[in-house]
This record gives C-alpha cells, sequence and structure tokens, in this order.
C-alpha cells in the first residue's frame, strides 16, 4: 500500500524483504532480499535510497543509529521508535510526561505481580485481578499479551523468563486510536480520531470517525497524540491507541508506521496515511487529513479455514454484491486468523455503512 | 496508474516495455523488454498471465488476433480495438449504426478534399472551409489532425501520402466525453459525463460532472457509449471523446483504455478507471461509479521548459500551498508540452476546485 502512494509521487521504493514472496515484494521493482537485523544488509540497501523507513517497528535502534550516524535519511530515528518497540521504556516516558496511562509496572518475580495487583486493588477498588501482563517486547496483535487471573499463572508466565510489565485492567468503554504524521520540519497533522474494534485481541474493525465521541474528548486525542510526536521526535506516523473510560482516554499502544487503524485513509481521507508517512519521511509538507465521507468503515478480512470457495471466486461474488465495497487483498497466503486484506465501505450513515463492511468481510473470509 | 489498482486486487503487473526507464516499468515487480509490434515477444509475455491488456491502442491487430486464437484472454479484441485505431473504419461503422458523426469522408486526392468543402458548404451554409483532415492512424494528443484552410493547404497534405479521411468543423460548444466499462459477460458501467478541455490539441483540464449539462443530454452521451461498446464488442474501457453542439452531441474520436479524461477516477469516484479495465479484463463485476464529490477537477501537468525550480522543490511549494490537492507524477523525463502527471482536486464548487487544479497544474509545470 506504501508502494501505491509511492507512485503518485513519482517515486518507486526499494524493498528489503526476508522472501521474494513477501507482499511488498511481489509489486515492488526493486526488491533486495534480506533481513532488517542484518547490520551490513541495510547499509548495503540504504545505498542510493533517499530515504529509509520501515513498515514495522522490529528494526534494531542500534542499526537505525548507525545508518544515521552514517548520513542515511532513516526515520522515525532511534530515539523515537525504541518507544514503539520497547512498553516499558514507552510506559515510564509516557508518565513522565503526565501522559494518561493505567496504572503499570515493570515486573520480574510472582511476588512483584501480586504487589502490584494490591496496589491496583488499593487505588481502584476490588482484588486487583485480573491483571495484565504484557512482555516488553515483540507483541503483536495480541501475541505478548496475557490476562492474569491470578498468582498461580502470574507464576507460570514469570518462569518463561520473558522480560514483562504489568498493567491494571482498565474498565473500557471502547478502544479509540488517534493517528498523526510529523515531518523533520516538526509539521504534525492529525487525522480524525476512529474507534477500533478488537477482538480475540485483532482488530477486526475501524469505525472513522469514531461515533458519538464528544468532541473536546477527540479534540483531546488528537492533541495528546500530536503532543507524543513532538515530544518523541517521531518522523513519519504515529498511532496512538487509546482505551476510552469513563474518566476520560488512556494510552493503550504506541506505533510507528502506517498503522491499520489508519487503512481507512486510503479512500476515506483526503491524504491516505501511506501518501502521508512518505510525505513525511521526504520531508514533504503534510496533505489534508479531512474525510472524504461523513462515514467510513474499515474491516478486516482475517485468514478462514482452507478448502470452499477461492478468493477469486468469492471476490466475483462481492463485487456483484457490492458494487461500491473498496478491496485491498495483500497477496499473502491465506492462513485462519492472519489478516489477509482489508475491505472499506464509505457512506452517510455509520449502522448501514458499517454492516456492508462487516458482510463484505465476512464473505471474502468465509464465502458465506 | 493500472499497477496502483492491481496492487488493491491482490494482483502484480507483468508489463511489457520497450525501454527499462518507461514510467511502468520502473514500478512493477516484473517487467519484460520488448515491443508491441513482435508477435514472438508479445507471445512470449502473455504466457502465464491471466489475461492481457493494453494502455495504447498501437498493438497490430492481427498480433491480437492470433494469440486470441491460442487461447490468451486479451482485451479489448482485435474486433473492437481496430475502431480505435483505424479513424476511417470508426466512421463507417458509427455512420452506419447511426450514431451521431460529423460530415466526413475517406480521401485520396485535394480535388477530393475541395469536393468535401462543397459538401459541407452545401448542408451547412459557408465555404465549407476549413476542413479538418485526420491521419486514419496514429493520431495522439493533436499530432495527426490538420486544419486545411484551402486547396493549397491540401494539396500539400496529400502530398505527403499520409492516408487521410477529412470531416466538417463542428461549430461546437464545448468538448465532453463519456466513460463506460464493460465486460467479457456485457455487463457495462458509466461513469458521470465530463467536460473536457483542450489547448492545442492536448487536454488540459477535465471537469466532473461536466458543469451545467442538461439532464437528458448527460443521459444520451452516457446511452451511446453504453451501445458503442456493446455493438463494438469492447472488453475494458471504452471512452467516447464528444462535440456538444447547438444540435446535441457529435462523436470525435473513441479510446479503448484507461484514458486521459478518466484520470479524474482515481479519487472523483468510487471507482477508478484504472480498477474499471481490470475488473472488465478480469471477468469481474463492475465498480461503482458515482462521484465521490459534488465537482471534481483533473488538471495535467505537461513538462515545462528546463531549468529552474526541480519537480521536488515544485512539488514542496505545492503541498504547502494546497494541502489538499492530489498529484500524480508520472516518473516521465521532462519534455516541454509532455504530459508527466496530472493534479486533481475534489470539493463542493466546481469554480474554486477548477482553480485550484489549474494553479496547482500550472505550479508543477512551470514553478512559478
Amino acid at each position: 500500500m506504501t508502494h501505491q502512494a509511492a507512485i503518485a509521487l513519482g517515486q518507486s521504493l526499494r524493498v528489503l524483504s526476508e522472501k521474494p514472496d513477501d507482499s511488498a515484494a511481489l509489486v515492488a521493482a526493486d526488491v533486495r532480499i534480506g533481513t532488517h537485523t542484518d547490520l551490513a544488509a541495510l547499509r548495503e540497501f540504504a545505498k542510493g535510497c533517499e530515504a529509509v523507513t520501515f513498515d514495522h517497528e522490529h528494526v534494531p535502534t542500534a542499526h537505525i543509529a548507525a545508518l544515521a550516524a552514517e548520513g542515511v535519511k532513516i526515520y522515525p530515528g532511534a530515539e523515537a521508535i525504541l518507544f514503539a518497540q520497547d512498553k516499558q521504556q514507552m510506559r515510564e516516558r509516557l508518565a513522565a510526561m503526565g501522559a494518561p496511562v493505567p496504572l503499570w509496572r515493570a515486573v520480574s518475580s510472582a511476588a512483584d505481580i501480586s504487589d502490584f495487583a494490591s496496589t491496583v486493588a488499593q487505588a481502584r477498588g476490588g482484588t486487583g485481578w485480573p491483571v495484565v501482563a504484557k512482555a516488553v517486547r515483540g507483541g503483536y496483535d495480541g501475541r505478548g499479551v496475557w490476562m492474569l487471573g491470578g498468582l498461580e499463572a502470574a507464576s507460570d508466565l514469570v518462569s518463561t523468563g520473558t522480560p514483562l510489565i504489568v498493567e491494571e485492567k482498565v474498565p473500557l468503554r471502547r478502544e479509540l486510536a488517534a493517528l498523526v504524521a510529523r515531518s523533520p520540519f516538526g509539521q504534525v497533522a492529525a487525522y480524525p480520531v476512529v474507534e477500533t474494534v478488537q477482538q480475540d485481541g485483532i482488530c477486526v474493525e475501524v469505525l472513522a470517525p469514531a461515533p458519538g465521541l464528544a468532541e473536546e474528548l477527540a479534540v483531546e486525542a488528537q492533541q495528546l497524540a500530536i503532543d507524543l510526536a513532538n515530544e518523541l521526535g517521531v518522523v513519519g506516523l504515529l498511532a496512538v491507541e487509546l482505551f476510552e473510560t469513563d474518566n476520560g482516554i488512556v494510552v493503550n499502544e504506541l506505533a510507528m508506521r502506517p498503522h491499520n487503524s489508519g487503512h481507512w485513509t486510503i479512500e476515506g481521507a483526503r491524504t491516505s496515511q501511506f501518501e502521508q508517512h512518505l510525505r513525511a519521511v521526504l520531508d514533504y509538507p503534510m496533505g489534508e487529513t479531512s474525510l472524504t465521507a461523513p462515514a467510513v468503515v474499515m474491516a478486516n478480512v482475517l485468514g478462514g479455514e482452507p478448502g470452499g470457495m477461492s478468493i477469486d471466486e468469492r471476490l466475483h461474488h462481492l463485487f456483484a454484491e457490492d458494487p461500491g465495497a473498496r478491496v485491498h487483498l495483500y497477496g499473502k497466503q491465506v492462513r485462519p486468523g492472519r489478516k489477509i486484506g482489508h475491505v472499506t465501505v464509505l457512506g452517510d450513515d455509520m449502522t448501514s455503512v458499517r454492516a456492508r463492511a462487516v458482510r463484505a468481510a465476512r464473505w471474502l473470509q468465509e464465502g458465506s
């Protein structure tokens, strides 16, 4: 999707890909096979590039810093992306900034976790359990997050040796996301705040704008994302995943890349997040972020069970049934539960738009 | 731009390109160097392709027919594309269908042309001059079209040996274009009729929808395009370039490919012409063609005089001045007068939208 945006700007992406059949490698003209953890491969890759960026946050910060020191324009920088890689660093920094975060603690024993549960009980009432445990590094789509019901579960998890933080289970109304982009010059553009709907820890729908969100809360979320982008020195996109609670918003996670919560912008905003990210890393002025329709819904297509109708056949039926559904398929091998594409629907009425998007995504997923 | 649309459908284009630095070759993953007049190259190219199509109409019909006979799904077919390649065949067929065409004649001498002028004078009054001469094959962007003031100019042109037809100079109010797409199944989808603004024979602006066009004339133009697509058996896009006169519409030219008069659809219609063309040649149901905003204007960016600010610098300034302008650059070498990109602006008011689009395109063209 970033390549689609690059083409419009008269650019062509060079892609560093682990395998020749990775999605981006299937469509870009200039593909180098290599891994993002290999500094020599990164160095070779960067030669002749105008700017270098990522579509995930797993490039080691030491490599990013090394390339930057050698004069490569590589964004987001090591000092920024650290806070999207390391949940402990992120929580510490946000707490220090006074940003709204849940109660949390870095822990190294079951006793630490139990102690934290007591702190939560004292602050919020109740037993303090369950406690949310998160791997400090490497979680994604619900992986690396555990709901601990008590001391026994805590002991089991700690015994795996995974570095952990724990957080209170926030009593949330729903999840929101605030997406901004920041250029090296320091210009920040904010998208309308969206609602993200999760299932089993995976985002399944994004509603833009977040239905019924109070204007002041929307502005607060946008301002928070802008402040974080500035404070952390982000260049490129910053997606701030938020919990909406009875007492306002709380930061859940940060992402610094084109993010699933922003896929709706391809058709739903004047400037897509993919073009916006490119504009930022190429140091162009930011594009307009306003909505192109009153209601926009993105629904993820997850890989269904094998067998039955091919994706191609399903697409035929979907296009016949809903000629206005905008489909994006990623060219990925179908595996149950894997995000293999998404559908976006635009219209005037959120309820009907959402129903169409969900129906379209389910059809592509299940063929029924 | 077709590659951008292909990516969304989970497809990747294979491109047959004469040079490695042709626009499409710069961005696609699978590029074969070869020429469209070489049947062996086409045959080799088509191996393993789901479907084969063109972004110009210069592939010899004999080659298209040969590949189709060998089982290649190649669209539009030879019987259809003939009428976009050969203006004489097109005029004969349209006249036989009863479609609205100007007075015309195939000519082989200056005397023929002079005789034709007399016929025009008799039918329309006046002297019958100037007469519009067109090369039967190969014209593009004003090339291959001559305005003949009298017998001397006619003699000069005939002496070049170019096969010619001549047409009356239609007293037009403005130019329109009706764009449709047709699938092998026979489904046809029609876009809103647009106004095209020409300068020196080159399209410089497209206004969607055509401002102030009477509903009945719009429907007539759409119906005409649908009838032509069906009658000629077009698969893929058909752009019907029209003259609007005091007595209704007259067909000027046909194009069977993603067409400059449809570039506005990338952001301005629910389904872009590029995706629509792919849907047609892949035999998917057609996508929704409705406008995404009340007023959409596309302005072409022509190559300016060399020197001065780079395109990159101009883009910086444009993005700062108009964050909502949608820019498409084609990665072409800049030559004066060559189409190197386009800008699309969307909004509620045609006058202001048009002013923004023209200003943006002029800025990219002239840097001032």
